[in-house]
């Protein structure tokens, strides 16, 4: 504040606006700069800056999903942080038959980070959102002090409006459903960890990570309450989820490993690490538990969409064990599929 | 994944679970320990995990807002960072006239958050979430590893049905409206500098954060479509949030100085440490800006509600310079407003 009304119009000088300060969170000028310069244009509708947004009446029941990102590093092979933020929520919104109609967009940024790296990445949030149908009609910016965050977190929240025909919940698997997977597992994780630790997959291996809500709407179409259970496997990887869905609905579930696709690249790096293919991390993938009467329209519908052209029946639901998740070798044997217990691959997404 | 189908069975040793490891954000099983154990009782309905809530047809225009909170202390004089993280996003959507009704919550947290805490602020979120009548109903957690984020940041996003009669927005003020506060302000601001900088007024000074909800139905019950603008003076403090109505109504406004409310243990504060208290955070008061034919009904409205029982008339809206907010002083004098332009108070919610 100042005495001299004369001094209100003086310029503010822009010590430095290549990098991130403590400033651009104060909710003063500096954020005021940051937000008009930098984060709106392109990513939010033009117009006052709101405490809230409006959302007309969307007329049917609604999905709400959350998911903060915090992946290391931040741009890898096939993405970045602000395009997985993004994909992530539409995707989970998906699986609830959603299609995604808001978004809503929260960064917490450290005291020097890139401008340039922030642009890159909110442009990329914005490229994504638009890519996928849905506006950005929020957000919120905080800064924190260096060593207080690494670069930049994430967390986008999704409002979708359900398909009048989706009734999806992992609870809602039954006896004889087939288990549908919409395309090869274990790229994400893999082309995380390979970055990150300078292992050179990169050539061979990128993230997965892309949209999956109109690959849903197909589902939906084809197989209408026929599919009764969608789930995008990503942290945890395959086995999560098939437990996950397992416990929720109490069935059993047996897959045929052989019949998981999985890339031969994503194999030998696995072996060469250690890690169980099935518990490493995706973002472009699904599985799907159907009607046996609508799995083959449903598996014939994926097939027709670019992200699921591979799409493969894995396995069946079977009355038991509740809860549990059976692979088939391919000697013929049976061995019983657990979670990730401790941690694998931390700040995958 | 073990090979033999009876181990399935053996309990998994628990090493530690007195502090946050990175396998709480694994997607396996320590993360569903964490979140079946501490995270979501209390918190989230109880049923199937799912990626996304399903919201019944709210029937009506909604409001979405989302916003982090990143403070520091995470327990502060009168609140802390989960009661806060609740408040401030109920509070973003009554300014626009709109009742909560769903809150999706997002934790990133630090490995060694000693577990203790995080279950107060579990707690905390819960019971402000309970307070204010609304549901958490979905919501992620992260881990990341040691110094990569400081203890937890929490971000909230919430949906609120928006009441019929308001059309509430920063650019609705016009000529003449009356300018409302509803307590006295800058009580957050120095709540938490005091107790960061050990400075030792935490007896004197509280937070004042609380929801406004309540007191905006109030409002518009007895104001209706006269009750142009509301807004929370959060960071940049009063001056931001008069000086952003005024831009984006293009009007002037004119406070009275000292018709504003400010504690006398804040104003001490204040001057002791050379802030401006117009440029202090508050997280629990508001401003309304009002056609002036409503404005007594309004004000006595506020003074019916516990948490506006001081509210007071400070200004009025002219006619231009357009985007300026002037200043009356006892003097008699006039000063021009000015926005923070650094920062003063990094991570103050």
């Amino acid at each position: 504040m100042t005495v001299d009304p004369a001094a209100a119009s003086c310029p503010v000088p822009r010590t430095d606006s290549s990098h991130i300060r403590l400033g651009h969170g104060s909710g003063g000028q500096l954020m005021a700069e940051l937000l008009g310069e930098v984060i709106t244009p392109g990513l939010l509708p033009p117009g006052p800056m709101e405490d809230a947004a409006v959302l007309p009446d969307p007329g049917g029941d609604l999905a709400l999903s959350t998911d903060a990102f915090v992946v290391t590093p931040r741009f890898f092979p096939g993405g970045d942080i602000g395009m997985l933020a993004v994909h992530g929520t539409v995707n989970d919104l998906a699986m609830r038959g959603a299609v995604p109609i808001a978004l809503a967009v929260s960064y917490v940024l450290e005291e020097g980070l890139p401008m340039a790296e922030l642009r890159r990445i909110n442009d990329s949030v914005a490229k994504a959102a638009a890519d996928c149908g849905v506006a950005v009609v929020t957000g919120d910016t905080k800064v924190v002090n260096r060593g207080a965050c690494d670069g930049i977190y994430i967390t986008t929240t999704g409002v979708g409006r359900i398909a009048p025909a989706a009734a999806v919940s992992a609870a809602n698997a039954a006896v004889g459903d087939a288990v549908l997977v919409s395309g090869p597992i274990g790229s994400h994780g893999t082309a995380i960890l390979s970055v990150r630790e300078g292992l050179g997959f990169e050539a061979a291996i990128t993230s997965d990570t892309r949209p999956l809500h109109e690959l849903v709407a197909a589902m939906l179409a084809a197989g209408g309450a026929g599919v009764h259970v969608l789930r995008d496997p990503t942290r945890g990887g395959l086995a999560s989820a098939l437990i996950e869905v397992a416990q929720a609905s109490q069935v059993g579930i047996e897959i045929t490993e052989a019949a998981v696709p999985v890339p031969t690249p994503v194999t030998a790096a696995c072996e060469l690490l250690g890690l169980d293919v099935w518990h490493v991390a995706n973002e472009g993938c699904l599985i799907a538990l159907v009607a046996p009467e609508a799995a083959d329209a449903v598996l014939a519908a994926m097939r027709t969409c670019p992200e699921a052209e591979h799409a493969s029946l894995i396995g069946r639901v079977t009355a038991g064990p509740s809860g549990r998740v059976t692979a088939r070798t391919p000697l013929g044997t049976a061995r019983v599929v657990d979670m990730l217990i401790g941690e694998q691959l931390p700040r995958i997404c």
